[in-house]
């Protein structure tokens, strides 16, 4: 038997074990884990080094050395992160709804974890901690496949998260990493059905393509987002301004930032000058529809790729489109169904837009980079879902659980 | 471009115009599709005939024939079928909850369509009406493809529901039907991520597998029910033979049926004689363990297979355990994850299966047959999902749908 399917053997019986766990011992695993970490800071760093180290000789790419890196602050944000999800309300248990039936039968709506979730990411060892507490905290166990790039990180912090299992008396398997750092292991993985109830893929979206489109498990596809600004022409234009340079340039690295403006053809000569000025002062790169260009002939041609592409970058995309319409269409149609604004005064174009736009949150008058666990008031978040099913937007613990019926006779047959 | 990609781009902009249709026009078509149902008695049944006749030439077996075959009963069923949806509230555009955040963002969870749905099944012909109604109602779109030996009936069918669709002014495209019934065709609408947002197999456990392994769209699993019984030793055994029974040969072929009967030990020589007895005089074949044949020496031997097995027939495999925890531990390990039931007297052990078996429906003291939508009160039901994500046990309207979030602002920026 192959040492995956024995891991995930193991996850099934611990899962089962995690379904039955009471918040407290959940919670004082977290609290274990987070005194723990900044305990073992110099076990960390030592550790973290070693893949620093190697990512260097390996010549890794300086976004790459930042996103592996840990220090003194980042293992906080980390402990602070574990009591942060201990202080949350578990989501586990709870009967929604309960209803008696004519025959007698009372039939229960109940919260349960998932089972077991698989998380596959790359270089961030902080995910090692972020997903294994989510998953703990709505009662799951989980199988972490990180990069190779970060085996020596997330060994210890698995090491180290796995003593507060122990001290919480917690079955050490409902947290488990897969060591082989093999391609071929995570196509293994993918496969494992009987073991693993949801996938979720973290990082570029190359590797969840690849995931969604080979995976025999249910996955849930997080984090693509090619977010669009739609300005009005009944529009207070200082807003839209502040709006649209908020939601490209506070983050532009983040799926929520946005990557396309799509401005009313009425405004378009008034609201882009000035705009456009801006951005290029702030050294964003504008590549414009032909009526862009010419209102604000300097910038570039943005080709039909464009409206596809998700830059996570200093970057934009910008368009004149005749009405809220023409936007609406060309946001479900190049759009990854992930955050959408309307910058408008009118009530009933606010309106249109919230009903017809297709994605996990559409805005009016915000920018799109409020999509967030936190900002939406969930206190942590696993990822952002793209995909219809199971969950939209931003997911919390409650997103980690399904239900189940629970049925309540007295000798009822059919 | 291949014609199913045109019949999913037309179904994906089909799919903008149902989410924001109002509940009367959907209504309206219902009402009307029920109408013509009945109307069109004729040219149904002449359609169907050809399908019969078709089958009956290539020597397809009295179930496929049965299943494929429509008469005025029938014909009524569907047409009242579609009556009682149109008479189910709508579960489209409820906003859940809505919080205001301390930025004084308002933000709504909004109950919305889950765009378009892909229905693949077999010789049944009343799915076609069925699924075409209960997506009709939630708001979606449907690309159905219904096997090949029903193709009449359903080009018959899917004719006679679209005219309910331009009575009531609602785009034809709502509803479509792949009349292409080369194998090939499924292959390539599995693949469809772009058109399609969901796909429900309904059919044999193969069908579902097939679609499940290969399908590139998120795929709802319904149907496979390997459902267990377990007797316990405090019980009421008047009350376990009946619901045995009831569970076991009320309805063989479906999916809500027992399959495996769990007995305690202390209980099993007593229980047992009298129940097996009955069942060899219903025709129920009795595969049982070591246990049971010494009790009931005239049963044939249980394998290791037959714990796996969904015998959707007059076929019991009976299991004598030690106590709750190995017959949870067999659940767990067996079963489906669709309906599992106790019968005990024993308030500590009933709960403690309700917390311990992981399915979707799990019952104390009631037989498996009621894991059915109109029993658990949804109304309606498109299909029983044993898989975890997004929808469990018996799926309703509510269950093809999702959900947005919407956000109203007033210039927010982060």
């Amino acid at each position: 038997m192959s040492n995956l399917k024995t891991i995930g053997q193991k996850s099934r019986l611990a899962s089962y074990e995690m379904a039955r766990c009471f918040t407290n011992k959940k919670n004082s695993a977290l609290k274990f884990m987070a005194e723990n970490l900044k305990k073992a800071e110099r076990f960390i760093l030592e550790n973290n080094n070693k893949d620093i180290e190697m990512a260097r000789r390996k010549g890794m790419s300086g976004a790459i050395l930042d996103r592996l890196k840990l220090d003194k602050k980042r293992i906080k944000a980390m402990s602070d992160g574990l009591l942060s999800i201990a202080a949350l309300p578990d989501p586990v248990g709870e009967i929604e709804t309960m209803i008696k039936r004519p025959n007698g039968l009372y039939i229960g709506k109940k919260r349960v974890p998932l089972g077991v979730i698989g998380i596959i990411y790359e270089a961030r060892p902080n995910v090692t901690v972020d997903a294994s507490a989510l998953c703990l905290k709505s009662g799951n166990a989980v199988i972490l496949r990180g990069g190779s790039e970060a085996i020596n990180s997330n060994r210890a912090l698995v090491k180290i998260l796995k003593e507060g299992l122990k001290e919480s008396d917690i079955p050490s398997e409902v947290i488990q990493l897969i060591t082989d750092t093999k391609r071929e292991k995570v196509k293994e993985m993918i496969k494992m059905r009987e073991y693993i109830d949801v996938l979720i893929p973290r990082g570029g979206a190359s590797l969840i393509k690849m995931v969604a489109e080979n995976s025999l498990v249910p996955v849930i596809e997080t984090g693509v987002g090619n977010c669009h600004i739609y300005v009005d022409d009944e529009v207070d234009l200082e807003m839209a301004e502040k709006i649209v340079i908020n939601a490209k340039t506070s983050r532009p690295a983040v799926c929520n930032a946005a990557e396309t403006l799509l401005v009313a053809e009425k405004v378009a000569s008034l609201f882009l000058p000035k705009l456009l000025s801006e951005f290029e002062k702030m050294g964003v790169e504008i590549r414009g529809c032909s009526k862009v260009k010419k209102i604000f002939p300097v910038c570039k041609d943005a080709i039909e790729e464009d409206w596809y592409t998700e830059y996570l970058d200093y970057i934009i995309s910008v368009k004149v489109v005749k009405d809220i319409d023409m936007a609406i269409e060309h946001i479900n149609k190049y759009g990854t169904k992930h955050s959408e604004t309307i910058v408008t005064s009118s009530y009933q174009k606010a309106q249109k837009f919230l009903e017809e736009v297709d994605a996990a949150a559409v805005y009016v008058n915000a920018s799109t980079r409020f999509t967030d666990g936190f900002e939406f008031g969930l206190g942590a978040e696993i990822g952002i879902s793209t995909q219809k099913l199971h969950a939209r937007g931003p997911m919390g613990l409650k997103e980690l659980t399904t239900y189940k019926y629970i049925i309540y006779g007295n000798g009822q047959i059919r």
